[in-house]
């Protein structure tokens, strides 16, 4: 890619929302998004457009992460379901959205980029991104331990 | 789960598409689409509602497949971008969709549950699905030598 594509990349030059967590690989951070409380985005650190541009131990754990949060949502708010995706339509650099749903909300059982059925979701409490962030590092510590268990 | 949701499930009672490919824990069907022609899904084979229920090597194994999808599309058709997406609003049964997509097509850049920006896509020209089939066994072949390759 040029320099110019990375220098207008907006997850290139600004962390895409409050950060939770990161590491060399990538970074987890909470969208602010009124009707989607929670909804958080694992973004790769480096511009890298495709998922298939990174070597497959990099897509593992990169999607560790994306189910780890996953985990960390269902285990915090019980959603009725999860909605995962990468896209990169506007913002070709890999980032994944993950988004706790409830049959309630603004859009279900639309993706949340689809025709809204409701003016607004009803008010959910989060919380703290401490946390949040406390909760991602024990599902990141034990999703760690499996795969060390599956590699042995 | 109950066996009337397995009864309801539409991806447990119908192919989901037409076949391409298939294994024990999962099936890649193209889907008919005339904006979108070739919108694949990776479809498990049994009824398990998010990516957080499988064990990490059955995620592993089924990303592995996704992204080796999503490199037969690009290889193939050279996109100007690949989405993925796993929802299950509306049928809670682990489906990942993977969709080229092209700056002239009928949603861009939304994604293509958003709202349209045209009134079609332009018409692409799409390979059979035998070819489809021959070039994923090869990128899913070339997949499990490098993870194999990285276990070692």
């Amino acid at each position: 890619m040029s320099s110019s594509e990375v220098n207008a990349c907006e997850l290139c030059r600004s962390p895409g929302g409050e950060l939770v967590e990161e590491d060399a690989l990538c970074r987890v951070v909470r969208v602010p998004d009124s009707d989607y409380p929670d909804f958080c985005r694992v973004i790769l650190q480096r511009h890298v457009r495709e998922m298939s541009d990174l070597p497959p131990t990099e897509q593992q754990q990169l999607m560790r992460v994306v189910f780890a949060v996953e985990s960390v949502l269902r285990h915090l708010y019980q959603p009725d379901k999860i909605n995962l995706a990468s896209f990169g339509n506007m913002t070709p650099h890999v980032h994944w959205h993950v988004i706790p749903r409830w049959s309630d909300d603004r859009h279900f059982p639309n993706p949340v980029w689809g025709t809204a059925y409701r003016e607004k979701s009803p008010a959910r409490e989060v919380v703290s991104t401490l946390h949040l962030c406390t909760e991602l590092n024990k599902a990141l510590n034990l999703a760690a331990q499996k795969h060390d268990q599956a590699s042995v």
